[in-house]
């Protein structure tokens, strides 16, 4: 119980520094801030810091794959969630103390198929990268886990990052809708499903390409 | 026979990331977009991600040099490369699907003879990077690898990216083709010619310099 | 004794490259300069560099969160930080010898509680990722531990660094002040007390959250 | 005999490539081009492959450390020296031949002074965390030479890059002379000696901080 709760304050930990790195370059950040390499690193560095201890996932998505794929406990599944939406919700909400709030910073035209198209693709190379680099028993104990992991959301960022929310996690969605950088509710809901499918394919396909 | 879906597979996956990142960022980056630092680090990634199943090449020239060094079967080098042209051409046709097509970036001027010295040094450069670093017996098991492929194609990309495309590779040549950001066939295809040289010589001089 | 002595020499030198780096980069960089990137990864370098001597602390509160979970003797504390602060304040009066000193670089408006929020969120996940990757025996033998400690400065220094000092660390907090960074010392000392409060924190949550 | 010539390959293949790769982004690199990152990583990639063959060095100041501090045998300087600076040299016509000649990129203001301490201090960094983490028995096996080793170049290189040539090599201060980029060739001359002077400083310090 008690090493669950570890895990769960883990999570919550993680998830609040990717939310408030998110949300602080876009409201105080200046130009030659370059937030996806903020971002990927504070993700690489949470994930370095817990991911012994809960896996390091501060993502639904990732924790739906590592469920699927046996690396996660099913009956764990849902308090992680909880727990990475509470500590992405807490880190919106101090953004918006801090700030008064982001403008949604749309940029470029958001299509549907765009957003829809760019979150699974880049929430799909995560959940087979995280399944890959940090799962498989091939490449246990390696030392690039984390910079694998934070690396992908860095580059997913820096590719789709305009055409979409590139949240590629929806803990980061919802806070993001907190946050006030998202138009609309359908497109953080949206977002959130596309999210939790491209990490269930990705389950899928790391069964086939793993192997052990 | 199951094993090599496995890698022809992974082959796929990772140059199908690689040349949407390339092409995203073209597409829909911004200016403060590094779009060698992006594509890069997306190499790094997959590298990490899939190398331990299909050596994680997602280059045709890699996987030349790999043949002749006696880290891929011969009767692997064909299928490794339709997989990887596949993936490949597969990104290009979604980047113009989703950006109606690049146009041409053609930056400074191209001279026939910088194009293929800077498309020789850099798929040089790659090819022996990953012949000492992944292939190498004495540097077996380390972490480092996929860090160093991945940045020696950012270094390339930095360096000689406005004299040559920038390709390093013949499946990012051809899709760079497929996407319009090649003025004319003979440029590809003479980037293709010069990339595979490259690794061929880069596998001669891994050769002299290995020490086992 | 001598091992003391080695291990003070090398805390002084790091900080002493930290502050200069920090100085450098305000007074001599140009635009291009990311300087949290080079301040980030001048402190990874020291760490990978003396982390094996004297622990690669090169920061107050740092010492602090590592003698609160018993990786440091705590009657080392006081030598240790007496070091950290000369190096820092060495390198400082050397910039303001080459550069004539800085100004203010007061960018954004400085909120006493804005300083307070964003000193303490990134010292205590500096200490709670120094901690976590350093000084765990289920993370023992990584090769990761300084890109994760330098990488999390950056971040800070990225997401924060327009709202506050930026220091997360006490030496380089009274480093910045001795440059004329600073604009009232008040600001100084509630940024060392800060980040001392921050490094304890984490310290208390790592002891909540590490398994071993 | 041939494990000598093995090594001197492997030391003029990496100082061409890191020369070439400053040439480059000097002569061909746009705006977005951040050269100290590519220049930083470019001697990372090559510390890689070649580490384990000559030490990968690329540098006669890091070359000068190592056989004071033991790693290197004193026959051994001389022909390393001057397979560096071959290397360096032929990267530097290559750069002339492609580009026309570099103009020397003077900016802000070189005192002599600023000068001999900039390239002295980095110089020294650099040396310093070569012999701490690719020679020291208490770091061996480790993942993180490279990234260490590089970055410190790159660090330098934002830090300081203004107000000294940046070298922190007396093989890249050779070859950026005979690329113009060097007013005259006395500065070239100091920068030789003070790189020196500051490998023969780190191997000092290293003897008196090192713990085995």
């Amino acid at each position: 119980m008690i090493e669950c709760l570890k895990k769960y304050l883990v999570e919550f930990i993680g998830t609040f520094f990717l939310v408030f790195t998110i949300g602080a370059t876009a409201a105080f950040g200046d130009e030659s801030c370059i937030a996806p390499l903020a971002i990927g690193f504070v993700l690489m560095v949470m994930v370095y810091a817990g991911g012994y201890i809960s896996g390091g996932h501060y993502n639904p998505a990732v924790s739906l794959a590592a469920a699927i794929r046996g690396a996660l406990e099913w009956k764990q599944w849902i308090p992680y969630v909880i727990f990475q939406i509470l500590g992405g919700v807490c880190a919106a909400l101090l953004i918006n103390l801090l700030s008064g709030g982001l403008d949604a910073p749309v940029k470029g035209s958001f299509s549907l198929a765009a957003i829809i198209i760019a979150e699974f693709l880049f929430t799909f190379a995560l959940c087979y990268v995280v399944l890959h680099v940090a799962t498989s028993k091939k490449t246990e104990g390696n030392s690039y886990y984390g910079l694998a992991i934070g690396s992908t959301v860095m580059v997913g960022a820096f590719a789709v990052g305009n055409i979409c929310l590139g949240a590629f996690n929806p803990a980061v969605a919802i806070s993001a809708f907190v946050m006030g950088a998202v138009c609309c509710p359908c497109i953080m809901l949206i977002t959130v499903a596309t999210n939790l499918v491209a990490g269930a394919c990705a389950a899928l396909i790391y069964k086939c390409t793993n192997v052990e």
